[in-house]
């Protein structure tokens, strides 16, 4: 059993009011259509298809990384038009699968259900209990509790209108079926348009059982339309992720603040504070503690290390029991090994930090390797960049690097070597001894401080 | 038909627990009684009169910039004396409306629809369902729907305690009528006070119809009495707040962890991670994106420029497709040009930045002028400060200033110039060359190091 | 009447994935057993004891500042089983109260209306009522609303499961009673387990009267299981205290957004904004007004003064009308007189500040005393540790540090001196006198830019 998944997104998204087509739209750090997608993909799906409309060249050009075919729909004449469209790039797929751009926290878990649910026949509808069913196409059903028909709002009796029980949109069909019921629905109504709803009815008149299931949670069937609803279901996507972690042993202050955009593998007894972000791909090791208002992205943290309030890390490698903050940065290359200490309003970027080294207030390390053992003092800038290019900074093991010290690349500080504060090193110089590059000290008697002007 | 309204601002908020009077608590960055005002001035009244009573002076201060008279209540009387310490300044008004200070979230509309509700008769009142009506005023009807009268709760029989209509405060009437009925209520009561209500029960006797109208949503008549209040009034401000924006097409990452405490012009696809705060007046140009935990406050921001987490700008402008933070604070007079880069622990402050030019790390810039493709290096700062007078550094376009470099103002950079790291500039230096001023570098061979004290 | 506490503390926590034991997991920044052991504290109990199991030593050595008594209770055999661990320990008591290390909440006002219900009688229960009790054992009373016994759930009729009052566990007992009812409850299920529920039929064939209390909130009879648990009952604890604080009169910008972590006193009109985390003892005197983000702990502030976005303030203490921050950072021992100022990127730790003295950019203070009315320029740094030593800085009263400056420990600036920018001071500088220690400035016209390397 071939199946073929069709996904709808070629919506324009005007409520959007955003120049970024709708299914572009970042939920969780990533498109919409992304979700969608990978939900697809994790289904074991033989082919997938994305229709497109509007905006499609930067649609393709976002999920150029995605293995799926394009198919535009260039007018859009509706859900049932927008499938057809799909149809040719179906063929040899036994089961086609129709998933909406929009809708994005659909789980493969509900679409393996619904899919076994239809596995006997040729018809199966995703349809979920709502609370207030109103302006949702309503799932009738026989004495048996056949699914019969789906009646519109704007058709449905009164009692019709009490029936809970919505269509979703979600469906899987047989592909042969599909294409028969695709060219027999019509375009007779107010908007003109061929609405992919209208099967069901088809579906019925040959005498097609209609299988049903319902997804896990309501969350999974609701489109984005706005930007309110967007955010709603951001805040779906994080509830259901925060509550994931911590089950797996993750400590959150506060789970209404906490922001999952993207992977966060966390061994046992990593706790979070308030605020912090996690983007990208993070790895935190085994006891792992994170201050409030921090965010990760794409870095790997040992075991043991304190990452203190307000510090912004990416890209970065931390070793085990290194101590990280509050005010730091760390940037892409950053490679600290185990035991190092990082203090506030400190930067690094593309420099290693031997074990045991330090480096705890004001400094700016770029393109740099600094040994173990080192003790670099405050206001210390590794000057990297000459206008045109970068340069490297040697640090060697023991070495002591005495405050406001500029470090002039290319330029090596040897082993246990100490330089002097407030010094400008442009030369290497040599292990052991001590360095100095700074102004004689002379004091002026006779000065007068300056006074007010008076303009 | 001239239309005066009424304040009343005289309550002593003990339950605040506070030296400030409650009118001037702030909500939404601005006092419950200006939130008041300003939806005063929005229904084009004649006439708007606030009567105070505790804390008058600070009250009149704080609102100075109100186009509002005032009056006293010298001695709190209850509502219905209040109302009449301003009638003699309502004269010449031919209708009356009651607001209440500590009741801030009142809107412009509501209140044009109590007043249309209102325009054929010389009553009108404000009243709401509430879910719990109890110990509010309930209000009673006819068999034809009209009001009859309010009962209080605690003269309420149990039938009369059901209902669920109550009485908000709110209303308007004729001047003249207004005038009569504040005459005649009395003050036989537990409290010795005089309270406004007590004009409904005599312009029924009076065969007056009273009409009536319902606030779009509860929270417009809900009072502050303490802080716990508070806090939920602000709450409800901002849900409404963030709502309005992203229908606008604002995307907010958190609408709960977003502060609007002013305005916020935002064009299309403006993006606010979490924990955004706008303060006074912000213009943010299309596709600005802003980081988590920032503060924005009274700036201009141009078309995609992003800012990265945790900045602090206020006062500033900066221009189009800029690259601002992490941990950067610009302060007012900042002005930064297009494709501009400011980077993490840079404070600028009354300077302007040239196009394209970078002020990446650890700098200071303040009284300054920077041209444009400057490069300024980590650890720089400029010297404006003598003690007692401010001075300016100007740097021309192209130059390249060296890390960890003081510029001792006034002081000027030639154009294209290069200054080489940790220099101490003092003196104006020539355009396309180098300058230096720094120590000559030495090292001691025979060099112990300091050794552990043993005190 | 002695009371003696017993405090069960043995249960595995497996649900929390953690090597820490289920009683050591931080709620409110202090661990779950702590909080019930200051609420048996405040009991005046003669006695407490605590039966722990899993992880014993370390339990108690986090607890080491208790005062209380431990017993092992070395195979898991229930819960009567444990408190009759804990028996020979209450030897003396007149009456035993059993609590649980893994429900937190609990309040000693609760507790306190327990043992009053109890006085009379020899055994009372602590009851809920739950919307929905499935799962917890139901309380059967007579026709005259005297409980007359427990049943569980697997062993309750249709009509039983109908009752929404359920036992929480707490319970109080005469001592010799309990003693007695402990030996006779069987372990006949399927766990093997001797359940302390048994006492409660035990009592009643005993035709001892069971007496019962209800808690103030349900929150207080709520276990910790698992981290989602541990989550919510964080977020009970801080409704509660924000609710606290703002009716004792303290404004929160939002009470969704505040962390209580330990003891805050606020005098009178206190405001926190959004994001503020206080820990340990914290005294904020009246006025003073707390910017987003900001960090908190064991610290005092003095009357009026601000603290800006985004600090972090640790262990120090700062007089009145003083302006920290945004982005400061005040650590251990850093005193701060009234009427300082300390800005942007600014460390301060083990140093103190005369009134007045200003620190507002990009500086670290370490070790050191400085005066009153002292102006410390952008960039300067204490060189306060050679490596192995720390020293002092002393800057007199009125002195002027430039910008950039290092101050090389130990040394003395004297009052009213003068240091020119980007000097490096190594020895003591004379009082009134400017001095310097910087490089001779020089150009170099026949300079050439660098150019790309091309490798």
């Amino acid at each position: 059993m071939k199946l073929g998944v069709v996904i709808l997104a070629a919506g324009l998204g005007k409520r959007m009011r955003s120049s970024l087509p709708k299914v572009l739209h970042p939920l969780a750090g990533k498109p919409l259509l992304a979700h969608v997608l990978d939900a697809a993909n994790q289904l074991g799906a033989a082919r997938r298809v994305v229709v497109f409309g509007h905006g499609g060249e930067q649609v393709q050009a976002a999920l150029s990384g995605h293995d799926c075919l394009w198919v535009e729909q260039a007018r859009q004449q509706g859900t049932g038009h927008a499938v057809l469209q799909a149809m040719p790039a179906m063929s040899g797929m036994d089961r086609v699968l129709v998933l909406y751009g929009d809708v994005p926290l659909i789980t493969p878990e509900t679409l393996r259900r619904l899919l076994a649910a239809s596995a006997d026949t040729r018809l199966g509808l995703l349809t979920a209990e709502l609370p207030d069913p109103t302006g949702y196409g309503r799932i009738l059903r026989d004495a048996r509790g056949r699914v019969t028909r789906i009646v519109e709002e704007k058709d449905a009796t009164p009692a019709e209108r009490g029936i809970r029980e919505i269509n979703t949109g979600f469906l899987v069909a047989d592909r042969a079926g599909l294409d028969d019921w695709l060219t027999r629905i019509g375009n007779n109504n107010v908007q003109g348009e061929y609405y992919l709803t209208d099967i069901t009815a088809l579906a019925a008149q040959d005498d097609v059982q209609i299988a049903s299931a319902q997804p896990g949670t309501l969350a999974e069937v609701i489109g984005v339309n706005d930007r309110v609803q967007l955010a709603e279901l951001e805040r779906s996507y994080q509830r259901a992720a925060t509550e994931r972690l911590m089950r797996a042993g993750v400590t959150l202050a506060d789970p209404a603040r906490f922001d999952l955009r993207g992977i966060l593998h966390a061994e046992t007894d990593v706790s979070l504070d308030i605020n912090v972000i996690v983007e990208g791909e993070v790895w935190l090791a085994a006891g792992v503690r994170v201050g409030p208002n921090c965010l990760l992205k794409d870095c790997m943290i040992g075991s043991g290390t304190e990452i203190f309030a307000n510090c912004v890390i990416e890209g970065a490698e931390v070793g085990a029991n290194a101590r990280i903050g509050p005010f730091a940065r760390l940037r892409p290359e950053a490679k600290l090994a185990a035991n190092t200490h990082v203090g506030n309003f400190v930067e690094i970027k593309k420099a290693t930090l031997g074990q045991g080294s330090k480096v705890n207030h004001l400094t700016y390390l770029g393109d740099a390797e600094v040994g173990a053992g080192v003790n670099i003092g405050a206001g210390t800038i590794t000057c990297n960049y000459d206008g045109v290019n970068k340069s490297l900074t040697r640090i060697g093991d023991g070495a002591f690097i005495g405050s406001n010290t500029a470090l002039v690349a290319p330029v090596t500080v040897g082993e246990r070597a100490t330089i002097g504060a407030g010094s400008v090193i442009t030369r290497d110089t040599p292990a052991d001894q001590l360095t100095l590059a700074r102004g004689r000290q002379t004091s002026i008697p006779a000065w007068q401080r300056p006074r007010k002007k008076t303009d």
